[in-house]
């Protein structure tokens, strides 16, 4: 099943909703305009459709393998990375001073898109190494800078991210990995990570370890953990890679999903303790952490967007072919391609529809990204910053849970050829299956939403969010048309939803906590609708308004209307009842005792 | 991980929403108390916890394997199905004349949960011979009959139901399997079938293949089908299994799930025809198959439950184990159990309740099957075969699609742990992705509640169904708990919800079919969201009930409260916006042409 990069779609969400005018206005990104965006996005989909799209159903068949401590990736893998790295996608959003090309998010946003919707678990390895790169330039010292930071972002070497121990997932506090100073500023890191993405493979020279561990006598939990490289080969004073380090990887996991993509048991200091290099000071690795948990946390987003466009580019196509009883409206003689029935239709429409709402939410909050690392006004910097943290766990949580429905069905569409792994339809609903747990369950997302971004604020972002909304929602109305009044009416419904859910969630943050989270999931299910449905009616009067002016492509506004449209009937309407959940439900959540289950 | 019957749970529904004692005073079933429920219970628990069970993980690591034309199944497997037969587990609602035990379904319908809940690939040999067995009875020869009624029901040989070609899926019309008369009333069956559960196995000495071909010069449609028996082997003048038939398996399927359970290509007729014997009479075989097809897609819904039931178990026994993070509420103060956060609670109480909401609806089914064919009067049997026919869609569309949504929450309460195979979280979310897909599709089961079940009757049953779950909804209020009050809230508001969906599908059926036939998912979830949320309110009343009798177990009549009041804040609430997306929502379900996708 061959890959189509959305090229059309992504440019209208850079133009219209993120508007690509204005990050080009921003210093550093003069040159990135919708011509560059155009030209990157249609070499980068050249790039993914070609190389890397014809390698997902291998990665699946024939995934990453391990013997003796070595892993051997999918055959093709080494090759198309290669690739990818001389095309320079590695660096597209980095500074251009590391080899990178420092283009705003808003363009990278999209490419990243392609090549995890081409790839997922391909794309997992350029994932993590963004991490690794935002790290060290976020904290790293300017030695570890020249030693890495050329490297990974011209994609010579990989990075990872070593947070996760048997009994500390999303608890970090209990990181129990531990390094030890060895008096000339160096450490030997000790202990066991698990979950290491692409922790081993062989598709390039080197691997950059970003390790979480405790340095002796640090204090107890999240304030006691520090940020350390721990590179699979020591670095030889000219640059290139020299001794192992002592950093095994001792076994990978065999997953529901993403099975081309390693996940490794990393094991460090058997022999006498890893070499690792302080990122930053002593005890502050978990806010270095964040920042890359952030830029991977909305990557996670995109990747769930990814895998809904491909599965419902595959529903499409075998809605188109596969001929099954007549039109219940006997619009046809005989039978029909399963297009023509109404329910298909349904299916693929929900599919369509929350593929790029999602990405129309990715793009918003990608531009603020942008506006708030670059823009000359530090109040607009502060007020996209705080727009795109709110963003984060929408994007991340809402854009993967949704990923599952759409997923499943993908494989509906298919009935029972859904079912049989050779159609390739149930691979991206074992794919997506990982994306709400990953780099933070929904939960954490959720709790994140609660109580750094709603609570904490007495929710000023959130209902400014909906204030927003909800002039969308105005101009819907004012604009008239049958489309758009039907488009303004459920809207305003969800801004009343999201605002009432999310008064009643700072106002028991603390007074009631148990039932402010409660609702912590549904609120984020919730405010992602909400944004994507408002993104949605935004593209929704901008192509009514190109129609009007006769500019565009008259096909492609025209199913933007119809996708915005049943997006908020049938979409959006489920608002409602995630606030009665949330504002009226919280104490059945917790009603029934943990032992009376 | 082990599986434990929910029998307390079983029998609740048994005795108080299904009512034993009015199935035991209809004729046949008088030694069928709930006594007997309770026995036959207990024996199906210990035998599948024991037996049945240990089997599922290693059926799913170990497949059924083809070879030169012959399938082994799991090791274990035909030892457990040997003891199954000797059980005489085959045969528990089958005709004591034929060998069974003539047991009422409501008692089946617990038992054969219980199986698909211990080994959902095992229990499907069994489910298709129920189908092969109610086949016969209802339409077979006497010589039909005699030759392979006793066998199919002892459970000595097995069952099959060929009905899906490559070109004939859901549109059963466009089946090509063709069979000619021999002139000695026996044919000679031509063609080839997909998809045929346990179509070729080593765990009995013959297989009753029930196969729809069509006759030379029979009508064109579904109004041309023939069903015949095509035994694997032939059968000698003294019943026993003799020269083998020319139906060979030629593959088998890899699939997603359900692994254990072969899924054959067979090719019938190869080597000059395979001998087949008609059923009943010509062309009328699509109505023999309704038959066996109604009681199937009741029993995938149980299986929709079951494993639903087993996803629960595993995710509580996970989340009472797995320590991270402290509590938001501060009661404790280190690292808890999962099972103390909010979000966890939220997605077992999640699952909790739509589990035991399908038992519930499933139970209530049963029952009325057995007073369809039991009753002594004619407008009893007719009202309760109107509720029963109307509940089979229900039952196997909504509980299946809830196993999907449970067993995801069940590889989402696991964390990381959940996407790796070895945890056996995921089994279930694999296994479960058929049913929504096999014996029809939710959409299948959907055209059916529109069409026959309700717009035949001018929605007729439906608001018949409707005015039991208000009388409820009154019930309850009156009741007067804070419980019971909210419960008649929500399943007011659902009742309203249901009414004007079957209204409006009824109103436009005919008149706009593709408007009535785009809501017909939606229907079909708030349907069986109703159903389940009203049996919930009725089990509520029942337990509030005892409990101010000091009458039963507090501990779980407690739990039901809890559960029922988590439905109808949490799930009911979601029949909202299904009416809006069935009566307002339909135009933009069709607003996109097929060839704009």
């Amino acid at each position: 099943m061959s890959y189509t990069a959305p090229v059309k779609d992504m440019l209208f969400a850079i133009e219209h909703l993120a508007g690509i005018a204005q990050v080009a206005a921003l210093p550093g990104f003069e040159e990135a305009g919708l011509d560059t965006a155009q030209a990157v996005l249609e070499e980068c989909a050249r790039f993914n459709e070609g190389v890397v799209a014809p390698l997902n159903v291998a990665g699946d068949r024939n995934p990453s393998s391990w013997k003796d401590g070595r892993v051997t990736t999918t055959p093709g893998f080494k090759d198309a990375f290669r690739q990818f790295a001389e095309g320079g996608w590695q660096g597209l959003q980095h500074p251009v001073d590391f080899g990178g090309q420092g283009l705003p998010k808003t363009i990278g946003a999209a490419c990243a898109e392609m090549l995890n919707g081409a790839n997922m678990s391909f794309a997992l390895c350029p994932l993590l190494t963004d991490g690794a790169i935002e790290a060290l330039i976020t904290a790293g010292s300017d030695e570890l800078k020249t030693t890495y930071l050329e490297k990974l972002v011209t994609g010579e070497w990989t990075g990872t991210m070593n947070l996760t121990e048997p009994q500390a997932g999303s608890d970090l506090a209990l990181v129990r990995t531990r390094a030890e100073p060895q008096g000339d500023g160096t450490y030997k890191v000790f202990g066991t990570k698990i979950f290491i993405t692409y922790g081993e493979h062989d598709m390039a020279e080197n691997i950059v370890h970003l390790v979480l561990a405790r340095v002796a006598g640090a204090p107890e939990g999240v304030k006691g953990i520090s940020l350390f490289v721990v590179p699979k080969f020591l670095v030889n004073a000219d640059g290139s890679p020299g001794a192992r380090n002592d950093v095994q990887c001792v076994s990978i996991e065999h997953k529901l999903g993403i099975k081309a993509s390693p996940t490794a048991v990393l094991q460090f200091g058997d022999a006498g303790g890893a070499a690792g290099y302080l990122v930053g000071e002593e005890n502050r690795g978990l806010e270095y952490m964040f920042i890359m948990m952030n830029a991977a946390r909305y990557a996670v987003g995109l990747q769930g967007i990814a895998v809904a466009e491909r599965a419902y580019q595959q529903a499409v196509q075998y809605a188109r072919d596969r001929v099954q009883s007549r039109p219940v409206d006997g619009s046809l003689p005989g039978s029909a391609a399963i297009i023509h029935h109404p329910d298909v239709r349904r299916m693929l429409m929900t599919m369509r529809s929350l593929t790029e709402g999602c990405r129309a939410m990715a793009s918003v909050a990608a531009a603020a990204y942008d506006a708030a690392h670059h823009h000359p006004d530090a109040t607009v910097r502060k007020e996209n910053q705080a727009f795109h943290e709110f963003m984060v766990p929408l994007v991340k949580g809402y854009s993967t849970e949704m990923s599952l429905e759409v997923t499943s069905l993908g494989v509906q569409v298919h009935g029972g050829m859904g079912f049989i792994e050779e159609t390739g339809a149930a691979q991206h609903y074992r794919d997506a299956r990982i994306l709400p747990i990953y780099e933070g369950t929904t939960a954490i997302q959720a709790n994140d939403l609660v109580g750094r971004k709603t609570a904490r604020d007495g929710a000023a972002t959130a209902l400014a969010v909906a204030a927003q909304a909800r002039r969308t929602a105005d101009e819907l109305r004012a604009a008239g048309t049958p489309e758009a009044r039907a488009v303004a009416r459920r809207l305003a419904e969800a801004c009343d939803a999201f605002e009432e859910a999310a008064r009643f969630i700072a106002a028991n943050a603390k007074s009631d906590p148990n039932a402010a989270f409660a609702g912590s999931v549904p609120y984020l299910m919730l405010g992602g609708n909400l944004v994507a449905g408002w993104q949605l009616g935004r593209a929704l009067l901008k192509a009514q308004a190109l129609l009007g002016a006769g500019q565009g492509d008259a096909a492609f506004l025209h199913a933007k209307v119809a996708t915005a449209r049943f997006y908020a009937e049938h979409i959006l309407v489920r608002t409602k009842p995630q606030r009665d959940a949330i504002v009226e439900g919280a104490a059945s959540v917790t009603g029934l005792a943990p032992d009376a289950f």
